[in-house]
């Protein structure tokens, strides 16, 4: 049976694969006037007149929204809300598994980024946390500036953030194998949507110097008419050498090459271009831009994927259960650059100078000890920026 | 220390009264596989080429959304969203507890008709069910019957319709029990709001010929200056002998007197002029609209009220997670008339002619079989209207 076969056949049993219980007995007539009427009135009226209450006498200090409207599911693209579930489920799964934090799915009817906005602000009061989904880009840049100005509470797009936290800590470890530093390398970043961009920013945040993204059109530059906003953006403060032209171009001598793009768009001929010592991502899912033993035959010496069957998984799982798990703990008003930073740090941190190697340079996404790594470094973080609210 | 005081104590030690948890392992790299990607893209896809398996890969077949505005929190008022949230999560432990039904709650930021009802469409898709709670009237009719229109899941306002169900089971039996037709009765509904309004409603369904309601302005009668528009569609089909006046003069040679109105306002005088074998159903809460002693000594024959400290507890929960479980199971479109009939018959029949008595016309809310009853008669209720799918 395939994969996706037993896959299907395991949710059939499942029935859904996150459940509501109650923390609280109801058994006795007393039970029932405790956590219902007419007792239930005091903590209500408790936290009419003092709102900040809500995080002590509610569920919600350890509660995240994970809301989609579907538009871009997995690499399935835009197949609807309620197809979306599926994933949003397993995502709430990770966040109490790794973290503890109760997490709730939210796939909301509408493509409509004005709609999306104004539905999602209507319900962050019942939440301590917004978990963004597998929304399309562009719109999920304005969905997710629009939410943070909006809400006092953190709300994260986890396909740009948790993906470049990941990646960054990735990197960091396989920089420091090769023994190269940050600021003197060449990193080229191929795919320039909202995975792209979001690894590209964190990347230069963290000291690289000399970064270049490509799109499915060629390399991001200044000038080039196909570029989206978000895209000029990005080639004002890109692409160094002014290059113009392909993939191909842009890997030639290229430190680094990490893919968030299409399966095989990465040939042996293109790494072997590369500098001494390559690190190579190829990250998309399931299929890479490159197979694994393809870039290492072409003389990669660093290879990280997306996949469970290859070493160095780069997986978003290390990345967001410990966010958010340190930003409620803290009650962060929002989880800023800082905090990401700390997060790459913490999970690269987790591999020490003896286990680091080849093949060993970012922990298993089933390492119990990362999120608590990761809370404590991104609790720490939002404090000294004076984001913290405890 | 006051059940308030102690309520209040007891929600900071629960930190939340619900939780969400996984209903499947995450511990192995095949596990994660299954439950998330890649394995999980296999059920997003089946759900998109047949939209109704979501009923059966994702939690929708068991989960309700306990949705309010905050306007109409229990008798607080309009406090606000977050203020309502201990109600909610309240409410969510009793669906679970009684009928397993995973229930989320869900307090909404907006007090805009429109948007409540374009919010709450726009999350349908998530649930299998919505139970809206304490939304003020008249905009709950409004917000009710344009969501019954938009969904096709069961959108149910328990403070009307679970009200109704339950003074009508426990009316049922205190008929018997003084032998009188339930087409030959006076009854006196004192409350012209939201469950007022439902609990004629449901009676006239059930067989009430002589039905007259009260406002704090005096009888609804056609003509009055004061009806609101669900008033004044009530003078239509209730008050048959035309009465003008007070409470009072409703009350004078009535069988039956609900009240969902406000505290200490039915005086002895009042019940010593109804009919023999007076049935008083004082439901004000905390503070009933008189006194079950104070009533019993004016002659009334049978009293119940929604307080737990005295006998036939007239409570909610004995209607609403037997419902939506019912609903749920034969996944129903909608929670109608006839399904309400039968969850009224249900809970009415667990009290057998033996057991039957002037103290006990009613099951206790804790009583576990309810629920399964209930399920059980609204399902087939359900099917024979020909509103179940499965």
């Amino acid at each position: 049976m395939s994969i996706g076969e037993d896959a299907l056949k395991k949710h059939y049993e499942w029935q859904g694969k996150i459940e509501v219980v109650p923390r609280c007995p109801v058994e006795t007539r007393g039970d029932l006037s405790l956590a219902y009427t007419p007792g239930v009135a005091e903590p209500c009226l408790k936290i009419q007149a003092e709102p900040e209450e809500s995080y002590r006498l509610t569920r919600r200090s350890n509660l995240v929204a994970v809301v989609t409207d579907g538009s871009a599911i997995l690499g399935l693209g835009n197949i609807g809300p309620e197809a979306g579930m599926p994933v949003m489920e397993g995502k709430c799964v990770l966040f109490k598994t790794f973290a503890g934090v109760d997490a709730f799915p939210l796939c909301i009817k509408t493509q409509d980024t004005d709609e999306l906005v104004r539905t999602i602000y209507l319900l962050s009061g019942s939440f301590g946390g917004i978990n963004l989904e597998d929304i399309s880009a562009p719109r999920c840049f304005e969905v997710e500036r629009r939410l943070q100005e909006l809400c006092d509470i953190p709300v994260f797009h986890d396909d740009q953030h948790g993906t470049a936290v990941v990646v960054a800590a990735a990197l960091l470890n396989a920089l420091k194998l090769v023994k190269k530093e940050i600021g003197e390398i060449r990193c080229v970043i191929n795919g320039a949507g909202s995975a792209g961009i979001a690894i590209a920013k964190h990347l230069i945040n963290l000291g690289v110097k000399d970064l270049t993204m490509v799109d499915k059109n060629g390399v991001v530059a200044k000038g080039e008419p196909w570029l989206n906003a978000a895209q000029a953006e990005m080639a004002e403060i890109t692409n160094p050498g002014h290059l113009h032209g392909t993939l191909a171009d842009a890997m030639r001598g290229a430190d680094v090459m990490v893919g968030v793009s299409a399966p095989g768009v990465v040939s042996p001929e293109m790494v072997r271009s590369m500098a001494r010592d390559a690190i190579v991502f190829p990250m998309a899912n399931p299929k890479p831009e490159i197979m694994p033993d393809e870039a290492l035959r072409a003389g990669a010496r660093v290879v990280g994927t997306g996949r469970s069957d290859f070493p160095n998984q780069i997986n978003n799982v290390l990345a967001f259960p410990g966010i958010f798990r340190g930003a409620l703990d803290c009650r962060a008003k929002c989880v800023n650059e800082e905090m990401k930073m700390a997060a790459t740090r913490a999970i690269a941190a987790l591999i020490s100078d003896e286990e680091l190697s080849e093949n060993n340079i970012i922990p298993s996404a089933l390492d119990l000890r990362v999120a608590p790594a990761v809370a404590e470094a991104v609790m720490r973080a939002a404090r000294e920026t004076e984001v913290a609210r405890q």
